[in-house]
């Protein structure tokens, strides 16, 4: 049978088959090419897609609905749903979903509690995609990730893959290091202990067989990533404002960091960054973050495209 | 002559003669057969609808937004035009209609005080339509329930219509009854009451030949009606709060109530519902609420094309 | 060599030369024939602008948002981007442009603090437009003012200018006097001495050759303007709220205003007026504050054109 994804739902990356997987990869290369060589895309004309935020994120918005336009769609946007007067009469995200399949062929939700975008789902008849919902998932995040790994290395396998800073409470890592530990890489996982990779996450990665490595010293995990996946600490984490201090620099990529990287390591980071990426290291050929965010717009075409059937 | 709306503004349905009351429900209802038949309606292409909304209202936002877009237009969204510069500078809603005019073929206003809406229309040269001023009007969710009773039974002339909850408030109701009455409709009149139909309306009705029951019990009133038109009961109505307590229970439809009901009753609610419609009535096939909200979608197409001379 | 605006940045008046100023010009006016025409321009399908509001200017945002639109392209819109997610998190304006670039063709950005939108065109290899920073420059308010001038009155050169009410703090008329003094007219400076245009400009303009006359009176300065150019007078300028009133309406232009008034000569104002113009004056055929508002649309899409090489 063929891979399709027509008519379905994108909550969590849990739920994608490793075939699902590689036509999103795909679909989104082939929309990229088509968009380099000056091509136009209209594969969505005549489509809306709605995007329903609860939480301000306007680099996942505007990802989103760039990708919708950039295929010829247009867009509904909601970019406070939470103040909306639906939500605030007592609306249920079950009757928002019954709504929204009034007026729209495929909804982005982003909302603060685990589950929303099920919950939309279970309403709506028309796809739901899960923008980031809480602690929760965020499986656009993980496959752009994975798209960008892909096109600057040229593989995943055997990479390995150091992800570092906040790794307790950051949804972007866990998500992504549940996808990527299928596409066969290695990690380093390096945070400082207060903000370790939850012990049920690296558990379960080093059961399924995945190598795994804990080493919250950054200098030396560099010097054998091909991948370095940094993500923000954050002050409001910390008891302690001297303990933050203290980290908050020990985490700090530099030009002195990139130095004593292995030979051709990418830099990512899912952004906004802080501090925990000095603007310098921006002009190394391996600074990957900004195209890492340029990508979300293809992935975010391919899954609009691929759950609307008109990829 | 023909009947036309070309450049007309949408204030109110008093101002709506029948022929154009017609008018606009067979273009819904041709528009509608186009998109379920998967064609692309390009009326609109080149013009714009501005959506100016002083205070949230996302569900007739989105509605009227997606009308614009599934006719070929382009949308300039104002979600909150309250905090807008010119709004808090002083700007009267007059001068804002001749900044409109110059951006917009087409504007909606939905704002919080009676008259706002005529007071953009004298302002502005273009076309206004009227997204539901205050206490004062909201005619195209008046036509949408005309529409979607029409759809749903095949008629309106001798159907009996229970208008049930806070028929003191709604000015939902208060517009619909005005454009139902014209229809050939009965009424019952269901609610408590502190939460009674304006005796102004009441009267006004009876005077013009139109049958009006009043009937405080839900269970006996649905025994009769074609048509249950819930509200929702605010608490903030309220002085005793066992009083809502208690009321809002005996307004509560469950499955149980529809047991009670005339065969063939619909159920419709302008939505969001809290707790006057349990989630179980969903699946009861005349829970016809959410079949409503989507007819939002040709009923304002209809309005949109009709007001711009694009039908 | 052909003059073009081809990936240029639009931070300010200065920059621009004569012939691109006339190149803006007439590009405008070529986009106003073929609209009033009935024309419909796809010059810009495919591409899509971001507009960036750090502060609300309902009438700005649109302004751009519809001139994209009339040209064929598409709006990603960020209305409140001071509450965005990447800017509370501490994302520099530098960042958000490394991100803008990725999702958008051309980006306008409105911002409280000066030098705001040379920081994103800094981190995007995309053109940016100054839709106004700070205390700075609002440039497009300045072309659209000159090509109102040139479309009302024919020409600007020999022309007399008065510009009226608090020179001081408006930054649009700071703007304006720099691009219109290279245009050929004389300026009549007409403010209380508390909001008197700086001295550093009106010195800096006669170094340069233009002829300023300083006259507070309102009445005698338009017995030989050609063009009367009002701004609001701010009430929290003022320490004495009796000056601020006294002021006022000394300031306001009536029809008693018009009669003393040099025969032909036009009102502009670049809006919302609170009660600097009687709405009485609207009448009078001069009054061209609501046509200047609209010529906003067609300077604009010259704009949106001419950077991303689309005209």
């Amino acid at each position: 049978m063929t891979t399709t994804l027509y008519g379905k739902d994108i909550l969590d990356v849990q739920s994608l088959t490793d075939d699902e997987v590689h036509l999103i990869m795909e679909t989104a290369a082939r929309y990229e090419r088509v968009m380099k060589s000056g091509g136009r895309l209209l594969n969505m004309d005549g489509k809306t897609l709605a995007t329903l935020f609860y939480e301000p994120s306007t680099r996942t918005r505007l990802s989103f609905e760039t990708a919708m336009l950039r295929l010829g769609g247009t867009v509904l946007s909601v970019a406070d749903a939470k103040t909306s007067s639906s939500s605030k009469k007592g609306e249920t995200i079950y009757d928002t979903g019954k709504m929204i399949e009034g007026y729209a062929d495929v909804a982005v939700i982003r909302h603060p509690e685990t589950g929303s975008a099920a919950e939309l789902a279970a309403g709506s008849s028309k796809p739901v995609i899960n923008g980031g919902d809480g602690a929760g998932q965020h499986p656009t995040q993980a496959l752009l990730d994975l798209y960008t790994i892909i096109k600057e290395k040229g593989k995943t396998e055997g990479l390995t893959v150091c992800l570092a800073g906040d790794l307790k409470n950051g949804r972007t890592v866990h998500s992504g290091a549940a996808l990527l530990a299928r596409m066969g890489v290695k990690f380093i996982f390096t945070a400082p202990e207060a903000l370790a990779m939850p012990a049920s996450i690296t558990e379960g990665l080093k059961k399924s067989g995945v190598e795994v490595e804990i080493n919250p010293d950054l200098d030396s995990a560099v010097a054998k990533s091909d991948v370095l996946y940094m993500t923000r600490i954050q002050k409001e984490r910390f008891e302690d404002p001297e303990e933050y201090e203290r980290l908050k620099t020990s985490y700090e990529v530099t030009n002195e960091t990139v130095k004593k990287a292995k030979k051709g390591m990418i830099i990512m980071h899912p952004l906004p960054r802080v501090t925990e990426i000095a603007v310098e290291v921006d002009a190394y050929e391996g600074a990957a973050y900004f195209r890492q965010a340029a990508n979300g717009v293809p992935v975010r075409m391919a899954l609009l495209a691929l759950v609307c059937g008109c990829e």
